[in-house]
């Protein structure tokens, strides 16, 4: 079966963008295709062209015998300002304030159309660190994590604040919940993580950052290093935050329980970007 | 900027695989590369070939004036007997029974490029029922969910065990879990599911059906219509199974906790791909 450029680069599109932060190398397609290496070659640099050109994402090309192609689902500035700003629309909808100043979020955390476009940011962030897993605390921080770990081809760990037979052995610590100054519990299933793994910390919402504190401890017992935290939204208004190193979406502030007013703006992740475009 | 046609088929491609199931006008892709109809037309067939073609899925033409073409991710019933294979090969591995007859199945629910393909064969099992969305139950159900969810562009409804502030007005149930006949609650928040919605149950583990049976009760709560269920692996050995109709990946059996031993076998999915294609 012989197959026209523009058949190529359709079956390879779409190969590159299923498997992302995988290096392809270059003789799967030839095999594929029989097809010479040259003609791939060219292949693969009008896809790479076409991505750079409409921002779609990085297409790297990487040289020698162990060479290939890998495909980074990474957004550029522009785009991770409008999806910044589709989130503040949407957080700013009426009745999404919850009492003790908390924000409805399971929506947003139910939309697999948003929740790519915002894993395809965090991604952005942290894509050039080392990562070995996402990691995140249930029960909403699941979507959003899968959504990263998608984008970055990594797996994901849950930490739970129950212990469930089907978790295995774990290991779990006690940590003093920020905002409530409740003694809580976390608990990671052994064999989940491998020990001394590089991670990301992903969660949809911070006040104090006093469950992110409990992931850190956590995360010391597994001898893992905390490479990164993100989280969908950050609360302004906290007296003692207990992570300083953070990047958020989105920021709430001002929050008015009594009259269901509160303001939703940018947070830091945006000039991430500028730092990263310079 | 003008745009050749091999370039034109990368952005295309790589669009529609950004939305599925949506239907994008034709108008979309003319204005965006200034181009006419008629070669875009082209554009399009060369996708949808190449796609049919490759088993990569469904591209969809639908013509007439609010026409347009349509991405809809499903998977060959040879793919999808490879990733059931898959699944197989990952479960046999030892040391995974856990006491109770349960199955360690948390890092297949992290492992995102796993989790694409089984959301893809989910996915192709219901692409013709008229859903509204996925509902799921927290916490091991959600990536599954998201999987699903994600391939059908639909959102994702968690049902959870637990009342949280952050989940806002809810309705909740009562229900006996089938296995261990004791009972529990079930809750879900009032406005992530509009009443007389369309959708379809996954969940990751199924025994005597306790739990997916409550959520047929909940979602009779909020005038549901349930349209599937569908679940990774089911256990055989049950005196009386709550739910009859359904779907499985793989089908747990002569579970042996203290020989460590177990047998695991497709379930009947792969029989439904049978009838798609007769």
């Amino acid at each position: 079966m012989r197959f026209k450029r523009s058949e190529r680069i359709v079956y390879m599109t779409q190969y590159l963008m299923n498997h992302p932060n995988e290096l392809v190398p270059l003789t799967f397609f030839v095999q594929k295709f029989r097809q010479a290496k040259s003609s791939i070659s060219e292949d693969v640099q009008i896809i790479r062209d076409t991505f750079q050109k409409e921002g779609l994402g990085v297409v790297k090309t990487v040289a020698g015998a162990s060479g290939g192609v890998m495909y980074k689902p990474e957004m550029g500035k522009e785009e991770a300002r409008e999806v910044i700003e589709e989130v503040i629309e949407l957080l700013q909808e009426k009745d999404r304030l919850l009492p003790g100043g908390y924000l409805f979020l399971s929506d947003l955390m139910g939309n697999p159309t948003l929740l790519n476009k915002i894993g395809k940011l965090i991604a952005t962030l942290y894509a050039e660190e080392d990562l070995d897993a996402v990691v995140t605390i249930a029960t909403k921080g699941i979507s959003l994590a899968n959504a990263v770990a998608s984008a970055l081809n990594l797996p994901v760990v849950v930490i739970r604040k129950d212990n469930k037979v089907t978790e295995g052995s774990t290991v779990s610590i006690n940590y003093v919940s920020g905002s409530s100054r409740k003694i809580e519990t976390m608990v990671l299933s052994k064999r989940t993580l491998p020990e001394g793994s590089n991670v990301l910390v992903v969660d949809d919402f911070m006040r104090a950052g006093g469950s992110i504190n409990g992931v850190m401890n956590l995360m010391n017992e597994f001898k893992a290093t905390v490479k990164g935290v993100s989280v969908l939204v950050e609360s302004k208004e906290v007296k003692q935050r207990l992570i300083e190193d953070y990047t958020s979406l989105v920021r709430l502030s001002d929050v008015d329980e009594y009259n269901q007013e509160f303001t939703v703006e940018k947070g830091n992740s945006l000039d991430k970007f500028s730092q990263k475009e310079r």
